[in-house]
């Protein structure tokens, strides 16, 4: 089983049992981020979560102030892609407790990026276990009814991204270093200026431009994909962890500074992606494809 | 370092870099929940997260279904420390690939309890991991200002617990079954009637009623503990996972239908708990407490 199909696998099972909605939450699972609205507002919350594990996204001896960073960049980042302003943060944070001076880093970079965008941490969980774990919620705000979804792409509309793509699976190649930022001033600029459609780029082009595609029920043609410097062609396309932000762009609005048109949002097949005319297969981060 | 001296440490740094409150978070770090105002409405709303870890806080060998409703259960019984209703609850799932049945287990036991109390999953995070490990993230909403606090307890009120306390301890002494119900009904009872402060109780008496203690400036003398039947007087001062409610109730309220009047706040000294004259330390569940 992949992810998308445990996904659907759960999403099903809650509207057999009238949970998947309702109670003030309008979007629930399928995109980056949840989005819930309360009675007298004039903004909706977001919230997303993101987890992370000692050998699966980080090992023992990375520096533990970049993982921290991460670990926050991961969750900011989907507040980035709907187009919100984060407000605040909580916390479950395991590892051993003869680590603490790892924690301690950890929480420094934590802290450091957190008081950079004035996220409040407002509470969270700690435990105990023989491997380092994370896992990070984010509550987000956007005026009532502008969250930027990943199901509102429109056939005709530009592809973009924020900037070159395959830093991470470069850095992953080559154990270089990458410290991924979530592009919060974009995200919020793109909803102002009229964007719709964003999601960002956690698991690889190939797969999140599918899952957009998925979402909005259309295709997509890519004819120019950005690759940072020193990356391959395949770093850029399905390498994941860049946190740039993949967004269309609606008929006569500019492209805003420092991104780049990589293609064309069509009419379909839906979900079908393609690169200079070939089928291009989501070969990015799933945790559950089969080998 | 005991939990207590790791999370004064945070919110010491937190407070420094001025990310502690604001942002609409009214109670931040300290509390069962963060309380949490948006401009314009009547209802304040509450968040816990609550972490369990296969091999800490459940086996391989435990039933699915039980492991996906104490998951829930933890965070909704902290909704109800909070006299507050549950809204929606997000969830973090790592499980081995292989792990769909048991996964299928977790999700039928969770959703159904989710069910019960009409509690949107509104999203979540999964990830493939040699340990099964799961977060859940609870939203609830309380009227504006009546979040009952762990810090608002007063010497002269009478300490009370809504059951007989060991059960949890004594099922992991026996290996028998306990499945734990979060007392969501009694939680919003109390609020309604004027308590103002309460908690749940998921490290033994000993730890919450001294953490409490702590948190409102005042001590504590025990007189009349009830022990669930079969357990021991160790079981129900010191054992966890109960999730039963401790609160104290102001004078000339009426002690609530099966609870149970246990003791009584006194001025102080702040953080001290007697049983029948003798300190009682707290001995309950401290994940760092050095051994």
């Amino acid at each position: 089983m992949s992810e998308a199909q445990i996904i659907d696998g759960i999403a099903a099972r809650l509207r057999k049992l009238g949970i998947a909605e309702g109670n003030g939450v309008i979007t629930g699972i399928g995109d980056d981020c949840a989005v819930f609205r309360q009675k007298g507002t004039k903004a909706d919350l977001i919230f997303t979560v993101d987890m992370m594990h000692e050998g699966i996204h980080f090992t023992w001896d990375a520096d533990a102030r970049d993982v921290g960073h991460v670990a926050l960049t991961r969750s900011l980042s989907d507040c980035a892609a709907m187009g919100a302003r984060p407000l605040f943060c909580l916390l479950s944070l395991a590892f051993p407790a003869e680590a603490t001076q790892w924690v301690d880093g950890f929480l420094a970079g934590f802290t450091k990026l957190a008081g950079k965008y004035r996220v409040v941490l407002a509470g969270g969980d700690l435990s105990s276990t023989a491997k380092i774990s994370c896992d990070v919620i984010v509550c987000g705000e956007v005026p009532r009814g502008r969250a930027l979804l990943r199901s509102a792409a429109r056939a005709g509309e530009r592809i973009c991204v924020s900037g070159p793509l395959g830093k991470a699976a470069l850095a992953l190649d080559t154990r270089g270093r990458f410290v991924p930022q979530a592009r919060l001033e974009l995200g919020q600029l793109l909803r102002e200026q009229g964007v719709r459609c964003a999601m960002d780029l956690s698991d690889g082009l190939s797969q999140d431009l599918t899952r957009l595609c998925v979402a909005s029920g259309c295709g997509a043609e890519l004819t120019d994909v950005p690759i940072a410097r020193g990356a391959t062609l395949q770093h850029a396309l399905h390498g994941g962890e860049d946190y740039e932000l993949l967004f269309t762009l609606p008929k006569g609005k500019a492209v805003p500074e420092k991104c780049r048109v990589i293609g064309l949002i069509t009419a379909g097949p839906a979900g079908v992606v393609t690169y200079h005319g070939q089928r291009l297969e989501p070969l990015g981060w799933d945790h559950f494809r089969p080998a």
